[in-house]
């Protein structure tokens, strides 16, 4: 059975945020204990998955299945480099570590994604930050809430920041350094940079750029992919965040595949974008679209 | 009477750390209250001052008059944009709020930096994350130091990355939004995307940078200024950073000024650049060269 209803979707979000803490908590031993941490390298020079990415993600699995056996889910170490697909069926997303590079690193941003989808749309989304302790989470209709280690849940919004220059954006080069991507993305920040953007930061975590602009630390972040490229974050990064975006009151765009007016963020396609107003966000297109 | 042998550094060590400590107690106190953190700026796009930023600069000059009356102090709010002296004489240098537009933002990415400098020489180093609630300290001659919520103190090392491909890097566009630091600081990044490096953050906060590079979660890291423009990170930025990084193993370097050998870092100047070793300085220096 599917939980679609209203007492059913804070079922969901109650397994989501039981099963992103005891995964937190093992990100949270493993980055602090002393030593290194051991890693298996997927890619010599740029992505890095562990141990404890795979047993975090196992320990979030056999929450679901526990809990709604008939879901289906998508998951990045389950999911490998196929190209997954979302259908109508009840749907899990999770990304066990996001952040990994940061993880294997021990610096600590990273986060622990799980969404829950049906019919293609967003209910539930849940990013939780191990070593802050917060918990930033979203079910459709009913708002955007982070909940900290006091125990309490407050409404979170977006900034009401309308200005490059009074904006703060995040913005990742993720892994492409052939000549092509090295330079669209160096001249996307010169863009931004020229037009006395505040300032930037690369954080290396999807899932926390969105968590920190529904809540309005951030203004803006994106980061540009294709599946041609196989570059750029998958469903399973940015799929919560969509839904704290648009129940914090900001905005998610597909700028994949730019149209005027942007469409909404494409779960299907490998990038990002959201920003706290659409005034922003066209300041910041505007600027993706020199660098392009 | 200053404070050069060995007992009497201890008692710097302790009176700076406390004083990090209490600054520290007050920043995430306002950061995590409700509600916005009142500000004022210093410039209207890009530099931000708070409240807390000067009550935190007064109760470590308090603390450290009751303990050195005599000794010279430095700090960001007390000398303004004056250009500061460093004379032989035992002085301090106070950074209270190291990552001011993050605090400000509410990003839990900042620092209070204390240190003390005896004949042009760092003496003792501290930096002090409030919200991880690390306290990352040198003496020098004495090794390096991370104190955790535990109390344990563990001594640190920098990685052994020895090639871009395997490091993480930060670098910061500082405050320079004119064509010729844009450029400058896109083709930088360019040449280090071009050779392949794991991948860059920007967090903004220059003490973090340093003690991250001198614990090996980062691998390197740079940011260039200089006085003609005022811009770029000032002595109490980066003095207490110089001596984690001696201390640690790694190496701080000159790149105002570049001359081969490049000359360690100048605690007058507005740049920094540290490194895990010379080896990976060597392939970073190449970018920064590239992009001058």
């Amino acid at each position: 059975m599917s939980a679609t209803d209203e007492s059913s979707l804070e079922t969901v979000l109650l397994v989501a945020q039981d099963a992103a803490r005891q995964a937190g908590k093992k990100i949270r031993d493993v980055a602090l204990s002393p030593g290194n941490v051991k890693l298996t390298t997927k890619s010599a020079t740029t992505d890095l998955v562990t141990e404890t990415d795979e047993e975090c993600e196992k320990l979030i699995i056999n929450q679901i299945k526990a809990n709604f056996p008939d879901d289906k889910i998508i998951g990045e170490e389950s999911s490998g480099s196929d190209r997954y697909e979302l259908s109508d069926l009840a749907t899990w997303t999770i990304d066990p570590i996001d952040g990994t590079t940061n993880f294997v690193h021990r610096l600590k941003i990273s986060c622990v994604i799980i969404s829950y989808i049906v019919k293609r749309v967003v209910k539930v989304g849940v990013i939780y930050d191990p070593y802050a302790d917060e918990m930033f989470w979203a079910i459709s209709g009913k708002g955007a809430f982070l909940s900290t280690e006091n125990g309490e849940s407050v409404p979170i919004h977006v900034s009401t920041t309308t200005t490059l220059s009074n904006a703060v954006l995040s913005m990742d080069p993720g892994y492409g350094r052939d000549k092509v991507a090295v330079e669209r993305y160096t001249k996307m920040q010169a863009a931004i940079l020229s037009r006395s953007v505040r300032n930037l930061r690369i954080i290396g975590c999807t899932g926390l750029n969105m968590a920190w602009v529904s809540c309005g630390r951030l203004d803006g972040g994106f980061e540009l992919g294709d599946w041609d490229a196989n570059r750029g974050p998958k469903i399973w990064d940015f799929a919560a965040g969509t839904l704290l975006l648009s129940e914090s009151g900001g905005l998610t765009l597909d700028i994949e595949s730019p149209s005027t007016p942007y469409a909404p963020l494409d779960l299907m396609k490998r990038s990002f974008f959201c920003a706290a107003n659409s005034t922003l966000a066209a300041e910041i297109l505007e600027c993706i679209e020199e660098g392009r």
